[in-house]
């Protein structure tokens, strides 16, 4: 493991991306968007996505200068062109828009278009909780994850992301996979040797295991908590294609080319004010109680409670020396 | 099994609601929530309710002559006093507004506060989904849950709703508890004499158990799908409370006189236009070719798809003699 103070995660990522044909922009917000999971602990979207960014760059699928664009699509809809770039400068471009928006209508939502996302969703939803805005996003992903009784892959891993907004705190902010496991979680098992638990896939037959390769070659993942996740997956690969006018996972795998890079797709995000909705500002009293109970509730913990203790660490975070080694001879 | 016309269902049950004290317009709301339920199978949201009704309505606990009063908080929010009566009236009278203003805007939600909520959430999601909206709703309820990893029952069964148009169709609605287990259903195994499935509920010692008694006697019922079930949990029980100015599921318990009515609560509602967010009319097509894949997949079916089924079939439907007799003996 090397050590790597946080300024420099940033600067190394940035001239990397520069370096294979981002501009100055979407480097940044790129190298930005991983600087911050590693900052938090979530190595799995930090520099590991590097090469992946990268190799989509090289094969030319992702515009590297993309330039996001913004439209008004009804006084409480924004609309984000991302001109088949990265997510990430989109996402930033959206943050003051979509806050002033939500801010004068009360609720607001954005749908983001023509984007690779290969990040998780939390800071898309912390920074607008940061803001004082209750906030949930969702995207699809490619069709790794069958309905709830199928066989046949049709949903993405399509992660949720809500926030909820703690003045003088960090927010609540969970950010989950509708799949029982996140598919890198198991593309690592398999690398391991290690078996997954029962639930996270069939095989090719359609039969339970535990053995993570039999799921991986030509059998498919299953959603969380069985049909009740699966209707979660399938609302998410809804709200995150066809609401917003985007591919669904099927069609983001059959424009996709197989480099290695994040798949083109959508992302719905909408935010609240929670003053408004509420008519006053008791909310903030009333819903960190309820948070502080289960945080004080032996056994129980909040959700991405982990990645904010992480974060309140100073210096510098360990960076996997494979990581840096894969990163080296791109 | 008694066997009911439709029709009849509804005159019987808005007569007896009127008999305890509410006011026609309360009634006929009431009467035809539980009407809609029985016409689609769904038996335990239909006349098993209303002994409940009847004896809220009996303790004075609930208002039979509510007069819901919508206010606009912001341009897309509205909010609804329920006044203190049941749910349908407040939610039937919020309908229209809601859907102009979400074809005004594009997204609008709104908050509905001081009601008795005793019914399933599908209706008022299917009723913005039948004008054309993508829909969704969220309700607290009293605490029967704990968060993963805890032993104290803190959120309620906190269902949420999702409803999706399909123009020509009846729309995909599903509407889950973040439960494993429907409360009903846990008690009914319990009357029953069967055991309930691991990972329905824990004892009063944590201790996971099959034995229904032992998770309603003491014990506390478990999210679906573990920790990512309980975030859902979670996340309803802050936007159906904390968002809207409403209690929470322990403040609702707080409040309740223990007469077997409906606890006092609010809820959630959102609605979006698909046509304005995704800027044209391909999303009817587009979100249809996903359904219609889950429809033809073998194994599968689609969430809520049994209620459409029952609703296509004309005729009288089966009605619980006990379920009559309690109804008689009020």
């Amino acid at each position: 493991m090397a050590k790597m103070e946080i300024d420099a995660i940033f600067a190394f990522a940035k001239t990397k991306l520069e370096q294979f044909g981002c501009d100055e922009a979407n480097a940044a917000a790129t190298a930005r968007t991983m600087t911050t999971a590693e900052r938090d602990g979530s190595h799995s979207h930090g520099l590991f996505r590097m090469a992946g960014y990268v190799k989509s760059l090289k094969s030319g699928r992702v515009n590297g200068k993309a330039l996001p664009k913004i439209t008004i699509a009804a006084p409480s809809i924004l609309r984000v062109d991302g001109d088949e770039g990265f997510a990430p400068l989109a996402l930033e471009m959206m943050r003051e828009p979509l806050i002033e928006m939500t801010r004068a209508q009360g609720i607001a939502m954005c749908g983001i278009t023509r984007t690779h996302h290969f990040a998780a969703l939390w800071p898309e939803v912390e920074m607008l909780a940061d803001a004082g805005l209750v906030a949930m996003a969702t995207t699809q992903a490619m069709p790794y994850v069958a309905p709830a009784g199928g066989r046949e892959a049709l949903f993405g891993t399509n992660p949720q992301a809500f926030a909820w907004p703690r003045p003088g705190k960090p927010p609540l902010a969970f950010d989950q996979a509708s799949s029982t496991m996140a598919r890198g979680d198991v593309m690592i098992h398999r690398r391991d040797g290690q078996p997954v638990p029962m639930g996270v896939g069939i095989d090719k037959d359609g039969n339970d295991t535990t053995d993570p390769a039999a799921i991986l070659d030509g059998g498919v993942q299953l959603a969380f908590g069985g049909y009740k996740g699966s209707a979660i997956a399938l609302m998410v690969e809804l709200l995150s294609s066809s609401l917003i006018g985007e591919r669904s996972s099927a069609e983001a795998k059959a424009a996709h080319n197989g480099d290695g890079g994040p798949p083109i797709g959508g992302e719905f995000v909408m935010a609240i004010d929670p003053a408004l909705a509420s008519g006053g500002d008791a909310w903030a009293a009333h819903g960190d109680a309820i948070l502080t109970k289960i945080e004080n509730m032996d056994g129980a913990r909040l959700p991405g409670a982990r990645r904010h203790i992480n974060r309140a660490k100073s210096g510098p975070v360990e960076v996997s020396d494979k990581v840096l080694e894969e990163i080296a001879a791109l």
